[in-house]
């Protein structure tokens, strides 16, 4: 195992979150905040780390899955630790498992919050809290291979670790260039979105972090009720861009490249709007009686779903209030997820396809025994390897989920709670239904569920096996292995 | 597709229902009942439909998969309109999807019931009821492939199409003798558990019903409380018979030609009793407190452990008022349920260790890319076949699972009712949590709800793709295509 290439990607990501420190920074020097300090202390802290693990180049720069999927993990982990320091160090979160809570549910975009007060933060600290659903959301890691010089096989290792979805969507041959172009992608997107918010009369500030939110298909918000207060302009424009960022970034690479009718013919994108529309209608019908308007309710159910199935989680109503039918809609679409290539969480729309044609595969062979039958996907077969992944994908995810439930019932919450806790962190929502709901936080759970439910976080951001690899004996037996040899050679 | 052999599958099907039903007839007899006029009108009918629909024997004995998983699914459903007949007809349950939710409980052996006051039900229906469990616990084709002749190759088709599990366990290369020999084994047992309980005083109608629903891993009672009311001695032998039904049956197999090593050696029955002890264990430290002695804690624990991991249904106490984390083991164990080829349901222990193995090599191949490992059971390569119907039935369960709840959710009752409501439906349990838990009845949901869970019930049985080939266009249109045909002709 190639342990100093690790070691090598874990600083240079600290070098990268020391710059990004300084944001919160400038916010802190407009606003006057004292504050600002920590974020100044976090940064210094980070960089001084980062530029002693990158002094000594690594002996190789040639690795595999195994070292992709661990320093992938791992940077998370580091990334959200040190990222958690300056809401701790400022007693403006005064536990650090809550702000380790916090800033793991900002970078894995998922915008799950233990804070019962939002609006009583400091600018910075909401700043910083609604700047790393931003980072979380393309990936920090693509970011580093947009910027630093790996060797060439590798980096697809990183890349795979880190982009969600059953295949990686490489845009262009190099790695490099690809990761460029999402990350150009990515920044014109929130550009557009911030001259609509602008339009409609938002502050700089919220703009910013909504907007931020938004993109990384976060959801943290800066008042307490979320984006209920702000005219129903600004929350068209918040659930049309979220539904715009959970599309496949491939879509807006083809228009950019003017490949009109490659863009419009993808699957999975045609799936997820059918979704959306058929879950808006359900929706609708069932809360149209009760939400004053038609006006209201299509918003309201707009809103709602577009949050929900790209694992936003922002909100504009109490939806734990609504019937159950509409409920159970929202519930089955935050397993849906949103399109893969995005920045949204979830198992993934093209996922779902691929499992759904397995089920009609199955039944056809049924009917017609001797035939054989292909699963395609945009009129190409599906290769059997995407296949196999997709289904212990789907497994794998099934047995975290179930075990979570049972681990966070040890708080003994009813079961609709537990549920819904496990599934909006592990698909990266944010907010689930009951006491788990949006008009409640997470601050009820005890110590040991914070834990289980930042572990389905960076579970569901990662798409479990680069996290889960960290917990395999392998990885720690190679490690120890060396470290004796070392010792040994002394 | 060859009709004439399904139309011949299905009048013998209602021959064997005809002496099934002479029964209940019996025991009105005995009991003096007016009831049993209805067994024997029904009675009557299916052996009048029997004889009709065998009149002509089928113009070829070949069939395939198709054949026999749509034989399968139109027999359970016509064994359950017909058995619902005699409630209906008495007045005992007045409407009739009532009295067709009852029996398709009933054959499924799932054991939920729409009924508030058991007690108030004449002997012989009473008995019929615990009757279908009995049958449906086997399955009525085995006893069909069992007694009547069919060509050699095709009986796998039905056996397949009806037994529990991955792969259809073959005690012998002959079909004929394997369905002679499974309802050899499972008479033994039967009469092994009727003297345990004669043994405990039980009148002989109780020990009878009851070890029927214990037999088929139903879960019927005779009383309001279910089991609560017997002896701790009658509730330790149900606990215990409930588990040695849900073990594979080609253990006992193996017993008998006393092949000790190879039958105490099977993975499935040593996880299943890991899974046993483990989930014991959790719930009796969790209610140990509030459950008074320790004794009644352990028989509590073991008799919902033994009978929700059976999918059996019977309670002792009722677990909804349990603490959560009791209750979520419990959940998770209805859905992994006993073990195949027995008289369980649920997605059965096999299929849950080698969807689990799928996941340990996955990860182990980020760690050693290179090697070619295999899914092993019992020391043995689990076929790829294996291993996709694996997965493919894991998915649509789920995707059948998301649509129930959703559907059952226009009901309007709350997320944990609908949730296990469909749980304990598709897995054959009987009841769940909360408004469908132990103390409660399926009463109180909608008539679309039960038709839905009806569904379910059927789905669960006969694991999932029999009875949905039936909803494949592929069916339907070879059978109208021939009916065309013969018009024109004439």
């Amino acid at each position: 195992m190639n342990n100093s290439i690790i070691r090598y990607i874990l600083g240079y990501v600290l070098k990268i979150e020391t710059i990004l420190l300084l944001f919160p920074c400038t916010v802190a020097v407009i606003y006057k905040e004292n504050e600002g300090v920590y974020f100044l202390i976090t940064a210094c802290i980070c960089g001084i780390l980062g530029v002693l693990l990158t002094l000594k180049k690594p002996a190789s720069f040639i690795f595999y899955l195994k070292e992709g999927s661990a320093a992938t993990a791992l940077s998370w982990i580091v990334i959200s630790l040190f990222g958690a320091l300056p809401f701790w160090l400022s007693g403006e979160i005064p536990l650090f498992t809550d702000a380790l809570f916090e800033t793991v549910s900002g970078f894995t975009t998922t915008g799950a919050s233990i804070l019962n007060d939002v609006e009583a933060l400091s600018y910075c600290s909401l700043f910083w809290r609604s700047f790393t659903h931003w980072i979380g959301g393309m990936g920090v890691l693509v970011f580093l291979l947009a910027v630093i010089p790996l060797s060439g096989g590798s980096q697809i290792n990183l890349m795979r670790a880190e982009s969600p979805g059953p295949s990686v969507g490489k845009l262009v041959p190099k790695i490099k260039t690809t990761a460029r172009l999402l990350y150009i992608i990515y920044f014109g997107m929130t550009i557009l979105q911030i001259i609509f918010m602008l339009a409609g009369g938002t502050s700089l500030f919220d703009t910013l972090t909504i907007t931020f939110g938004t993109a990384g298909t976060g959801g943290f918000g800066v008042k307490n009720d979320s984006i209920g207060g702000y005219s129903p302009y600004i929350q068209w424009v918040v659930a049309i861009f979220m539904i715009l960022f959970g599309i496949n970034f491939n879509v807006y690479y083809l228009l950019i490249y003017r490949k009109w009718r490659k863009a419009l013919s993808i699957e999975e994108v045609h799936t997820y709007f059918m979704i959306i529309i058929i879950s808006v209608t359900i929706i609708f019908l069932n809360i149209a009686k009760t939400a004053g308007s038609a006006a209201d309710a299509l918003r309201h159910s707009f809103f709602q779903v577009s949050t929900l199935i790209t694992s936003t989680g922002f909100s504009t109503t109490d939806y734990d209030l609504w019937p159950q039918t509409a409920k159970t809609v929202l519930i089955l679409i935050m397993f849906i997820g949103a399109c893969a290539g995005s920045t949204g969480g979830g198992i993934k729309v093209s996922r779902i396809i691929i499992l759904v044609k397995s089920i009609k595969k199955e039944l056809g062979s049924y009917i017609h025994p001797k035939s054989i039958q292909k699963i395609k996907m945009d009129g190409k077969p599906v290769e059997h390897e995407i296949l196999r992944a997709t289904n212990v994908y789907f497994v794998a995810f099934t047995v975290i989920f179930a075990l979570s439930v049972l681990a966070v019932s040890l708080d003994n919450k009813d079961f609709t709670s537990n549920f819904t806790a496990v599934l909006a962190t592990m698909n990266n929502m944010g907010p689930g239904l009951a006491e788990a709901g949006p008009a409640q936080n997470f601050s009820s759970f005890g110590t040991f569920s914070k834990i289980v439910l930042m572990f389905d976080m960076l579970a569901g951001r990662l798409e479990l096996f680069p996290l889960l690899i960290l917990f395999h004996p392998g990885i720690w037996k190679e490690l120890f292995t060396r470290i004796r040899k070392k010792l040994h050679k002394k």
